[in-house]
């Protein structure tokens, strides 16, 4: 029975790291008193050590310890066993590529399979999809695979834009992104605006949160989602 | 000895297809009677066709005839014979796997540096660098590999953007993806805002239009080049 929380953004405008999150956290985090933290995304660049203890921090508002996986002697069975997993933002080219060389794609989709407790924020989401291929990130380092944990059957765009209609800028729009996606790919995307996320539990992936998502599917024009629906109607 | 006009964007706020540009390409093709196009990047997914007529009516401005090399029996000859080549913007993704599959990559880089004028816009000034990793584009195709024609000893950012003071979005500014970039890679990486172009020509690299651009190099402060700058004397 899984039981995940994919969040667009650690972050909302005008709220501290991972703070608009922490009711559900706690919620979601109930059972565990450690969670295993996956730094490998490395935002902006910093380290692993760094990562984690800014993440360590803002758990400890909740009670709840965090360990960087990277301190494990044994990574995959820091995974086998986590009482709650916490894969953070960043470059998702860097996380899929980390993930795929330390061989820990198939253990954590077996862990959030089992029911572990699983938190995603952006690129941390992104990999829950069936492909990283809807990423915003530059390709800073080349993954062996785009293929990721697919525990969800679509594809996640986290900090989903809207396009400005006062803009000038000739550079394609998220949605134009997505269309040229569609042209070669058939998995539905969810554009996930900052301050949404997704609850997926058992066969429920509800969008929360107080804002629409925009639901893209191949040759369809995109609709706008409320809060509360459950997705699966959809897919 | 090179000659090529490598630009941020194909179209102006404003401003229609390729406008902005044509007194440049008047001067660039002035030998050619006919351009060959490589449509490859596809933007919003149109098709080789579709791309290949918006071009050719640009062109026919300039009194210069564009033929698709997609419309050629064999493509490296068309390229080996060509009078000029443009390559169009599209995704970068899209347009790197193409010249790979079709073996492209090796003869366009020998013409390149034959002397055939070139121009790129957006995708097509990308591959120019060192490798596609400064893309703003979605993955939504695997190329094989993501080194590109090194004509150029640096990347270019198509469609460069400031940061933007007033905004509420949480996710990463293009400056802080290039320095997520300088993480794993040397290359330096040029900021080219929309409007500008490089015009390169032997061992000249000189940024034209009216804007300044943003130069990044590894663990080094960004800078601000102005236009008629030899970026030579940097790299």
């Amino acid at each position: 029975m899984k039981n995940l929380l994919l969040a667009s953004t650690s972050t909302i405008y005008g709220s501290g790291y991972l703070e608009y999150l922490l009711p559900e956290l706690k919620r979601l985090f109930s059972d565990a008193k450690e969670v295993v933290f996956i730094p490998y995304a490395r935002p902006s660049g910093i380290s692993c050590n760094e990562y984690t203890a800014i993440t360590s921090k803002a758990f400890s508002v909740i009670d709840i310890s965090v360990k960087g996986i990277h301190e494990f002697t044994d990574e995959q069975l820091a995974l086998k066993n986590a009482q709650g997993i916490f894969v953070g933002g960043g470059n998702t080219f860097v996380l899929v590529k980390e993930l795929y060389d330390r061989n820990l794609m198939d253990v954590l989709k077996d862990s959030i399979e089992r029911g572990v407790p699983y938190l995603g924020t952006s690129a941390g989401s992104n990999i829950c999809g069936v492909s990283m291929q809807t990423t915003n990130d530059m390709p800073i380092v080349k993954p062996p695979n785009y293929t990721t944990l697919e525990v969800i059957p679509l594809n996640i765009n986290a900090h989903y834009l809207d396009p400005d209609p006062s803009s000038k800028h000739k550079g394609e729009t998220r949605e134009i992104r997505i269309k040229e996606f569609h042209v070669y790919n058939d998995t539905p995307v969810l554009g996930l605006r900052e301050g949404s996320w997704l609850e997926a539990v058992k066969k429920a992936i509800v969008l929360k949160g107080n804002l629409t998502a925009r639901f893209f599917e191949k040759d369809q024009t995109p609709v706008e989602i409320p809060p509360g629906t459950n997705l699966w109607k959809f897919l």
